[in-house]
């Protein structure tokens, strides 16, 4: 289904701004506080904190993130889950969003209701508030929301994309690829994750695969340096491999070059007791695998056989 | 101009994303501080305050906020000032913005660098750091920048809109109507003065004129009220006078109807020293108007020469 209707008496022109605005915050039901705290004022008030605030903006584009095939709850929920990945990777605790709609008149009343449903579930279930936001009319046929989050660091520290050193490991959680197959609206945030894992002092560096690890991977990588990973070692996906069986490319691209994993990539300490890390690991977290990839050494040391990350193009916009 | 070009050498599809997002850094200058406070991580940091956190949203759209009558660099500010206004108007201080684009491939290289110079010459003047944002790709022909600014309280309250009292006076700042004429593009939010009416302990609440006095004045007016409005009180700008020549229409209707003014209109207790406040405003703020347009009743106490607001609708989106 698409967000559109042709009855104009099923879209939002019909409904009109003050019963429109009225509807999203009953949608929205609990996850929607009063002003000032929330919608109702010129801004939205977030209470003082000691931490470091983390602010991430991502939208969702009908015909570019998701098309007539995807359910409307999904759509909601991914527009927030999408940002909350940015949160995990700062190892962060999500507060509130702030959502600017942009839509065609043509929209549909109840295309948009099962939008928000969709995102105050998601918001409740990771104890986010919708403190305010926009809905301003767009041509019709487009449906655009862009959300803003804001959050707070949940230790001491912030653990930024910075920091890796020659001998350092690279770790990934969960498995890699697939994504157009679907998981990337099932997917869950790694927000527990990221907390622990920016609570443990042999982490250096962090970040979410979202564009694919052969592309997202240069984030990590300080100058002079190159990740030497093993290509048996990457975590191919059970649905990278059925996009293989389709697409006639080796699973490894797919797991490679898919993106929007919203897996979380980790750099630790050369020195770190990596046993004891993994042994950690397991018990916090027994269900969701977390794989060694190999390590950062100097540009000129690259191994011969090491993954080539070049030959597996991640996910690139405005092509 | 319009933001697009038939020409695809000169469009951003062409510079594609890499150069894209290094280009959109060189254009914001130093107002696009080094990560992780600015661009470039998961998330931005924000240093922690002992003040309250003020969040705002607003948009500006190709087709609904601006024409190809209007120069980029002035789109590129406005969306901003439009940010700003809202942070004025609950007499915070600017912080941080993130800016999340959605456009067209065709979208041109050349304008949306001016875009962006006009945004970081805003920024720089009221002391704001671009610190995130996202780049999408939406349908040919499409521009839309959604921009959410983050501030802090200054003092020790948030004004709100909240707390009106029968009894209590209204004033604006500035001149009304005739936004149409260009006014939009060319306002200076007011940041100063908001500051300064959020120290002073006689102003109950206060928000910002955006749809028109007419429409907005209802926020202000709690339950139960009505503003007992003066016509002849009603500061009718110069170009509100224009507009009314060419419309046809009486000036005050553009006064109140017009939106876009991004004045402060605020709320001053009933027993406060109304001569004393006027003088230290007139002594801080020489060059500015400030006009008492009347007081708040209870409803069933509206004088009958009172100004009838209903009569002049404010800018209602989607109809």
């Amino acid at each position: 289904m698409t967000p559109f209707t042709r009855q104009r008496v099923r879209s939002v022109a019909a409904l009109g701004e003050p019963r429109l605005l009225a509807a999203i915050r009953r949608w929205l039901g609990n996850t929607s506080p009063a002003s000032p705290f929330g919608i109702g004022d010129d801004c939205a008030v977030i209470p003082p904190t000691k931490n470091h605030q983390l602010v991430t903006t991502d939208p969702v584009l009908y015909g570019r993130h998701f098309d007539a095939t995807v359910p409307a709850r999904a759509v909601g929920a991914k527009v927030l889950k999408r940002n909350l990945s940015d949160i995990a990777a700062m190892g962060g605790r999500p507060v509130a969003a702030v959502v600017s709609l942009a839509l065609g008149a043509d929209t549909a009343a109840a295309w948009l209701r099962k939008f928000y449903l969709g995102l105050a579930a998601c918001a409740r279930r990771h104890g986010v508030k919708i403190v305010g936001g926009d809905v301003t009319q767009a041509p019709a046929g487009f449906f655009g929301a862009f959300l803003t989050l804001h959050g707070e660091s949940t230790g001491r520290r912030v653990v930024t994309r910075g920091g890796a050193r020659p001998g350092d490991h690279l770790y990934v959680t969960g498995t890699l690829g697939g994504s157009r197959l679907g998981h990337h609206f099932q997917f869950i945030p790694r927000l527990a994750e990221g907390r622990w894992l920016a609570s443990r002092p042999e982490i250096r560096a962090m970040m979410d695969v979202s564009d694919g690890l052969a592309k997202d991977l240069g984030a990590l990588t300080p100058p002079g340096l190159a990740p030497a990973l093993c290509a048996g070692a990457v975590p191919v996906s059970a649905t990278a491999r059925r996009c293989a069986a389709r697409s006639g490319k080796p699973p490894l691209h797919h797991a490679l070059g898919d993106g929007e994993d919203y897996e979380l990539l980790l750099v630790v300490a050369r020195r770190a007791d990596r046993e004891k890390f993994a042994r950690d690991w397991r018990r916090r977290f027994p269900r969701l695998r977390l794989t060694h990839l190999g390590h950062f050494v100097r540009r000129d040391q690259l191994p011969a056989d090491a993954l080539r990350l070049a030959d597996h193009h991640g996910f690139e916009h405005l092509r």
